[in-house]
């Protein structure tokens, strides 16, 4: 894409109430754009990454047999009042019609997938079920201030599976565990990110976290080097023992949670009363378990790992653009070469940000590649071409070399 | 896909409530649930369709230049003020959290997308600019009774245009006609969307609408067959000639609005004071236009114009499947021929639903074929594997035949 087509431009300022590093950065560098607190809008920059970490998540979803479908946001009152959530839950938003018909804005979708579930599942041959949707979430925060950390409005994915008994549901969600792991390997944060025993509230034994270690975080995780687990600060208060390895011997960080799998109680199956016949005829209670990534959080997550005081540095399976072209002389001649090589990288399926602009200058282009954070930086200049060269630099290392554009084609 | 694994079953009854066509066929076949009036699930089938229709809008919006984003739905009170619409629309949810801030569900974004230009754009440099979003909108229709014609809540792809003279946005405006004609003709609609001449609104000189015909239509439409144009109801009842060719031969029919574009008046450039320095250093307003396309409301209307009294016969390009592929013997040597098929044609990535399932008859089976309505039926039974081939009939063809396995490969 041409970095002069390319909307909006960066900014010098972000707004005086982002505090967050995430939100700073993207906003500077033009990924997204604050509404109000914890609303945003996704920009072309940032809509690239967005749609890369749905992309991973997608893949692996489907790889655990996932059927993706796609629920409402808009949901019926007498789904929460079943549950006791319309009351309960602090954070919903509650809508009336001009009729005074009244609905929630989904938080969740407990109240959604059981109720259709039990239309459609009666028997032990109906199970087990995997369904997931990457959809628009709402929850009324009223103090949102840690940019895409924690938002009012927030894209989801919020998978759940159905099975039979539990020992299907154990082996399913220990699966599932590893497909986590996964994702946040591949997103760029699986070193900083840590399975964390937490425990379940009402309607769940426990529930397994996956917290990245940050300055930025909101919780706090005592991490057993030992295992590579952790323990959230509630655990930590009743028992000071790693459940893995019985040790004491904790690292205390602050964490953001990018991701919470819980094995459900009977609750929403009681709630919804969603039973099947087993082989023997008996009626039972369905057993489940859910899974959410929050799409947003995970971006902000990647940002509050991969950033130095210049700007955002992406890893390469999210980044927007795989390299970023910097043309930095206006020479026809010059010009011809960076072109060429722009119909090159695209002809090689390579994701390219090309930054033709004539008006702006070689300081200001280094200074907004870094800020943009694109994992290659490609520069055309007058030294280069007198060497038929090219100049490369990885936004993670600080020393640029030259290549031949045949020993860059073979390296990207 | 395993059709034994398939998430749900088809239903041999639609909801009593739905009356039309596309809610009730979608519903049978298993494509969409309905949550409650105007408001439906996508389950796996309708959600590779919705994709389908998805990925063909998106390829033409990027080919017209358009830039990707994604605005919110909830949206501040202010920026519904500042155009009156938080008054006069009537068909505005409107929310109130617990500080009694309140709240729009987003029906439409030029109350998000002008203030954002208004950050962004300021001389004629940074001009044009398009930008477009695929993202849900809500509308408090209360009398929502025509499936996925018209829903409360419902994706949308949103373009916007930003020019910096009427001259540019005509003349993008135009390409923008032919680029719908082409969206529609590729869902499997195109010769029977009408491009309409629509009276404006309070912000508009005039709009353009595209009007699919088809009993279900909620609309009237005049079309003179000499032009290929329509005119709408109000447009005739002021002038019975045809803006085009001045004659006065009109077929009326019924039709459904699937998409629907606007040159914008100066109301929202106002509202939101978006101007720009022209070459001369001149303020002026920007000059815009939009234009949307309901994705739910097209697959809605596919349904309604593609299908017959036995069930959906989907155009090519927004199947779910290209192949339906049937075992009707469970004998494990005839079993063995449609699993290396299936085998086959994943490797040939044909996309291809396979029922595989044992404890459903021959007559169920392609029953529920039609139902769904997948292009191509591809049968293995014992007498096909007699003679080493296979039995394919299109959906919308009445006559089977007989082909080999190689010969099928080449055809689709």
């Amino acid at each position: 894409m041409l970095q002069s087509k390319l909307f909006p431009k960066t900014q010098k300022q972000a707004p005086r109430d982002e505090i967050s590093a995430n939100a700073q950065l993207l906003i500077r560098a033009g990924f997204i754009d604050k509404l109000m607190a914890g609303v945003y809008t996704f920009l072309p920059l940032g809509f690239r990454v967005l749609k890369k970490i749905e992309n991973i998540i997608r893949e692996e979803m489907v790889g655990a047999g996932g059927q993706e479908i796609l629920m409402p946001a808009l949901q019926p009152k007498e789904n929460w009042d079943k549950t006791g959530r319309w009351e309960t839950m602090n954070d919903l938003y509650r809508i009336k019609d001009a009729r005074d018909k009244e609905f929630a804005l989904g938080p969740t979708h407990e109240e959604i997938i059981f109720p259709f579930l039990k239309k459609t599942i009666s028997s032990y041959k109906d199970l087990p079920v995997y369904v997931f949707q990457i959809q628009n979430k709402f929850r009324m925060e009223l103090r949102a201030k840690s940019g895409l950390l924690r938002g009012r409005e927030f894209l989801m994915k919020d998978f759940y599976s159905f099975h039979a008994n539990e020992n299907d549901r154990d082996r399913y969600y220990d699966l599932m565990i590893d497909i986590y792991k996964r994702v946040f390997a591949r997103a760029g944060v699986g070193k900083e990110t840590y399975f964390t025993f937490a425990p379940g509230g009402t309607f769940s034994k426990y529930s397994d976290e996956f917290q990245t270690v940050t300055e930025a975080g909101e919780d706090v995780v005592h991490i057993c080097d030992k295992c590579r687990k952790a323990i959230n600060n509630e655990i930590f208060r009743e028992q000071r023992k790693c459940p893995q390895c019985g040790k004491s011997d904790f690292r205390k960080e602050k964490a953001i949670e990018v991701g919470n799998i819980f094995k459900l109680k009977n609750k929403f199956a009681e709630d919804f009363d969603l039973k099947f016949k087993d082989k023997d005829g008996h009626e039972k209670f369905v057993i489940t378990a859910c899974y959410g990534i929050g799409l947003g959080r995970l971006m902000g997550a990647v940002v509050e790992v991969n950033h130095d005081d210049k700007g955002i540095i992406w890893p390469e399976a999210v980044a927007p653009f795989r390299i970023h072209l910097l043309l930095l002389n206006n020479e026809l001649r010059i010009k011809n070469k960076a072109d060429e090589l722009y119909k090159d990288l695209q002809k090689a399926k390579i994701e390219v940000l090309y930054d033709d602009r004539d008006d702006v200058s070689a300081g200001e282009k280094f200074a907004e590649a870094d800020l943009i954070g694109i994992p290659y930086r490609v520069v055309v200049s007058e030294k280069t071409a007198a060497q038929n060269k090219l100049e490369i630099k990885k936004r993670n290392e600080a020393k640029a070399r030259l290549i031949t554009k045949k020993e860059l084609l073979k390296y990207v």
